[in-house]
């Protein structure tokens, strides 16, 4: 049934992000091109997912614009991963089991792709079809811009690049990696609640359990970086360690960091205890996050 | 009185950005203090100056948020400085005088403080402090987004980019350029007109200038570039020709591309015909940007 759910969220973002993103033939081609190269290297669309059943559980059925919406977190998501790929930052040549963006197009189409991806979601938000109402399209402009900017994502871009080579202790990687890959994760979750005009307080909640999802989800991504192969992830593996990059599965080791994300992830199904069935793939969710080997 | 104009334009401004920013002694402070490096590097802030008189014009006093929206104007337009100095792109390491960013503070840190500088430019125009009606918040943001991605200004950046070492001719220079440059220009006044909900037929009028002010800007711009020093423009002079960079200049000759500058900002002061001395400044300053030394 979540598998199910995972395979519908991922096929309707898919469609809507072809929608939504310049045509590959555009002039000039190489930079939408190498938009849809990355976008389309086969993410999982957690981010997509997340707010779609987020929505679902405070509105009760799937609300107009959420397509929308899921392709904008998925556009910015993948800006990140370009710009974090680049030579001058984690100089990494496979992602998803594809050549990086600047591998395959050059380092400047790859910067001006991820940029471009940017600002495309943030246009993407605040068009009508994203929600009828301009306060709500407002709300999530400000909120994934409040995510993803200097206080958010690409903070903690910042941080993991001035960490390399320093020992951070486990409080210093768990702000890190709130900052870098929790934040955007906590506010997909969040804005389903946005989208469906959600009261505050189930918006409070969406967020808690985005924010522990989020901090799990990035645990069993360094697990599986330690422990997966190169063909199993499609990213280079053993490259946290060989780069002494900053994890909690190098502070911990693997089994503490095991036992730490399980935490996280019934923390995270706990916050949805007041609600009845509709919560039931974000609570499952919680359990595919630790568990997928990908 | 234009000076003047230009003057205080600029000192309003300045102060939005530095409360609009986040500080420099935040954590992690190497990306806000990169940031601040880029925008308080003493630029003339003609767009934020645009979309001031523009407002002006058409609501006939200052409305609130013109400062806000200057201020994310010049945010966006940094951050395109900022990534289009990088090596990958201009390799440029004089910027208004000073070290670009990347030079300041290293490529990592440079590609950051620009992505940081885009974001928050979509955060302050979602917020309700630039404009207490949603809608109009929405229209600048999706506005924005349009005239700096893909389509616009991102775009404009990767024809340049595939253009070094070719050969273009006028009408290509000309198109390359009003993506590049030439769309931002346009909309600072567009979105003047946007802050104070004017009718369509003015904001159409208000475009149809900045298109061309903007176009008579970028010939400017490289003959300032042909011709001024290196202490005068703050920039490597002669760095376009040395590049074999696409410009007008080199096409058609110093002075058949100056005439052809004074004729675009004819044409933008014609646009303005229909107005009475409310557009004064806004027709003062199509015979600034082709005259200025810097």
């Amino acid at each position: 049934m979540l598998k199910e759910t995972l395979e519908q969220g991922r096929i309707v973002t898919d469609e809507a992000l072809d929608r939504l993103l310049p045509a590959a033939d555009q002039y000039p081609s190489s930079i939408h091109r190498a938009m849809r190269h990355s976008v389309f290297a086969g993410g999982k669309r957690l981010r997509p997912i997340l707010c779609m059943e987020a929505a679902l559980m405070v509105e009760g059925c799937v609300p107009v614009g959420v397509e929308e919406l899921g392709a904008a977190l998925e556009m910015l998501h993948t800006y990140s991963l370009i710009h974090d790929d680049l030579p001058a930052l984690d100089n990494d040549d496979l992602r998803r089991g594809l050549p990086t963006c600047h591998k395959a197009f050059g380092e400047a189409t790859a910067i001006l792709a991820g940029d471009a991806l940017q600002t495309r979601a943030f246009e993407v938000l605040a068009e009508p079809e994203t929600h009828a109402n301009p306060e709500a399209r407002c709300e999530l402009v400000a909120g994934l811009a409040l995510a993803s900017g200097a206080r958010g994502m690409a903070g903690g871009q910042m941080i993991d690049m001035l960490a390399e080579g320093r020992t951070l202790n486990g409080d210093e990687i768990t702000r890190l990696q709130a900052l870098k890959t929790g934040r955007l994760i906590q506010f997909s979750a969040e804005a389903g609640a946005i989208l469906g005009r959600a009261p505050p307080a189930q918006r409070h909640i969406l967020a808690a359990y985005g924010r522990d999802l989020g901090a799990a989800f990035q645990i069993a991504d360094d697990l599986l970086d330690a422990e997966g192969s190169t063909e199993e992830t499609g990213k280079t593996a053993g490259k946290d360690a060989a780069a002494g990059k900053a994890t909690l599965v190098a502070v911990l080791g693997v089994e503490r960091a095991r036992a730490q994300a399980a935490v996280l992830a019934a923390q995270a199904a706990g916050h949805l205890d007041g609600f009845d069935e509709k919560a039931g793939h974000l609570r499952q969710l919680a359990g595919y996050v630790i568990s997928r080997r990908s």
